[in-house]
């Protein structure tokens, strides 16, 4: 059996999606970040880098959001989660993905935890202020994919790149992110996306709200 | 033929090297990014990002370094780029890979291009001065994972991931980066690396030198 480890909302729920979709079999272990559970010695001992998602697997635990979702969609090819028959699809999925990975979620993190960044209080408040112009430009790139009207971020057919994207399209409400009106084909993408029964079943696992 | 853009010493300095390591038919394209060739319409409509690495594949264009790396890692088998005969051992070397480009690429961005997370002097002098001591702690993961005497990043077996590390081995000599010292079984990788004749080709061809 497959055992994720998540935060309530993290990019850990992009996996958590991924996993119901794909009708895994799984356990998932909730951490409580706020209390530093992903500090303690029995989490290092999982991933000493000390983040959601890891996945334990049969094999050995896997690290970094990108990389377990294409495992996922890997490993249950009945589901149709990455690109059908076409290995160059597929790499171009997983680049959406690091581009997410490297650049999306990194200006979140600046809103979200400016002192990994600097030390004062007038540095960090720069830090966050500066985030939505970063996200705009960055999400921008992503409205421009969806402009040809596509329903899913890799063209008509659903993949975890979706769910990955749909964890970002969430944090756009957190205060001081800017909101999603900027993004009105997102906005349409994250309705697309709370429709989902496996994304219902991944919030009310996390017991976190759709948004 | 592939053609990858790249800028003399930037992160395209890994597919670079994994391409003549591959014994790949490529042209290598140069951009100048203090000219800002990277924001040119000609650029921006090969890779909409404005970033390098940009691979042009008769398939179509690929962009993010870890993408490419695995890429050329899976069209180049007979060069044994990645571990050999074991799925789960690959996607354990893109997570590495997906691990330097999201955290270990980030904090040399901040010592960089600071004015990316903030306006003023002072909040970027803060940024970039908070920089190696992010590195010592990313960074100093990897060492560990060096500390059992393997020569490879993934083991006995060099891959693509060798190459990407390579890249922040030698950016560590950047001023305010902190140095190598506190590295030593990654500065023996270095080492190592500047001993392959690819990394000697691709240092050659990008004009820039060993360290």
């Amino acid at each position: 059996m497959l055992k994720l480890f998540y935060a309530p909302g993290a990019c850990s729920l992009a996996p958590h999606i991924a996993l119901y979709e794909a009708g895994a079999d799984f356990e998932a272990v909730r951490l409580d970040l706020k209390a530093g559970d992903q500090r303690q010695p029995d989490y290092i001992a999982v991933n000493p880098k000390g983040r959601v998602p890891a996945l334990v697997t049969p094999r050995g635990t896997l690290t970094e959001a990108p990389v377990i979702l294409g495992w996922i969609a890997e490993q249950f090819p009945a589901q149709r989660l990455k690109p059908e028959g076409d290995d160059f699809a597929v790499s171009q999925m997983l680049s959406f993905n690091a581009y997410l990975a490297s650049t999306v979620h990194v200006s979140f993190g600046h809103l979200i935890r400016p002192e990994r960044y600097a030390d004062s209080e007038a540095a960090c408040a720069e830090i966050k202020a500066k985030t939505p112009a970063n996200l705009e430009l960055q999400l921008g790139l992503v409205e421009e994919t969806l402009a040809d009207g596509r329903p899913w971020a890799m063209g008509e057919q659903y993949t975890v790149a979706d769910a990955y994207l749909y964890v970002f399209a969430r944090w756009l409400e957190r205060p001081g992110a800017g909101g999603i009106a900027p993004f009105p084909r997102l906005k349409a993408h994250r309705g697309r996306m709370q429709q989902r029964p496996a994304v219902a079943a991944a919030l009310a696992a996390e017991d976190i709200l759709t948004v």
